[in-house]
């Protein structure tokens, strides 16, 4: 059974070492890895065609892979990389069980709120909404509601925990255990 | 033919009135409109009963959808909403013609060089980073090489547009051009 790893491991300066450490830990549970990152393409090409090389190649790998554990620790700023939650919306259509894990225990709510600096009203309808009039989900989810709704909806699950923040997206710990949930729910 | 209107204008205070004004523009343009935030949920339900009813509801409509128009302009900071994103991944896998808009015209490597304050460098691999160390894709994208990627190799189109600050998520310019070159393509 191959799982798709999807993170924004890939934009660290050690992103081939993290990626091992992933597919390395991906084996010892037992699954196959499939890891995105792998594709060298040709420097001649254009940032464009480099980029259009890799999403296809990305999208291939998923249509090879049967599972998904997406890293959704909140990337330059309030929320995920929206590049893994691209893939993870992907997989879960294609109704693979789906996995994710945060290195922040905060949920939505909480990191939206500080973002307001604590300054969210509710409305007449019992919304939060912020100082701009946007609404703030108050699900108790760690992203929007069709992240982890998704997920869930797929009995799989996500896992929160408090990396360091020198380890933010190098803290493997939740990972492990989002390995160890997909065992014991696809192996057994 | 049905399109599934995504989009982070349910988080607006008068979602109901642009959502209104986006379903009647589909119509217009010779397309049945498919739109996120119908449902009402019973007040009694807790946070997490509503994300997940809320989630199911959405992909339902999806599941019901033949095409996708995603507005994909940045969303509390850098990147797209999320809840968005992953609407356009499951489409995408569904393999369902996709177009997307922004009222940002910066792409996402100008937007992200500002918020480093433009102090980003190239790597002895000749990638570009942050002060953080983070890659940045360098594509000429308006958000991550998935996304993007995910709807050029569709045959679909990404339109920008400039919109006034007041109305960065209800100027409906380049969802009207989604809409015009979508009717082109697949009702002609």
């Amino acid at each position: 059974m191959k799982i798709y790893l999807a993170g924004p491991e890939v934009f660290l300066p050690n992103a081939r070492e993290i990626l091992d450490e992933k597919i390395s830990l991906t084996r010892v549970h037992g699954f196959t890895p499939v890891a995105p990152g792998d594709l060298t393409v040709a420097p001649s090409l254009s940032g464009r065609e480099k980029g259009l090389a890799i999403s296809a190649h990305n999208e291939a790998l998923m249509l090879s892979a049967d599972v998904i554990i997406a890293n959704l620790t909140p990337y330059r700023g309030l929320s995920a990389d929206v590049g893994t939650v691209y893939e993870l919306g992907f997989m879960c259509a294609r109704g693979c069980p789906a996995y994710a894990f945060t290195n922040v225990t905060d949920g939505l709510f909480e990191r939206t709120s500080a973002w307001y600096g604590g300054d969210v009203r509710e409305d007449a309808q019992g919304q939060q909404r912020g100082t701009d009039g946007l609404m703030l989900e108050n699900c108790g989810f760690v992203d929007n509601l069709m992240l982890d709704g998704g997920i869930e909806s797929r009995n799989g699950a996500v896992i929160r925990h408090e990396a360091s923040r020198e380890r933010l997206y190098t803290d493997l710990t939740a990972f492990q255990a989002c390995l160890a949930i997909a065992a014991r729910q696809l192996l057994s």
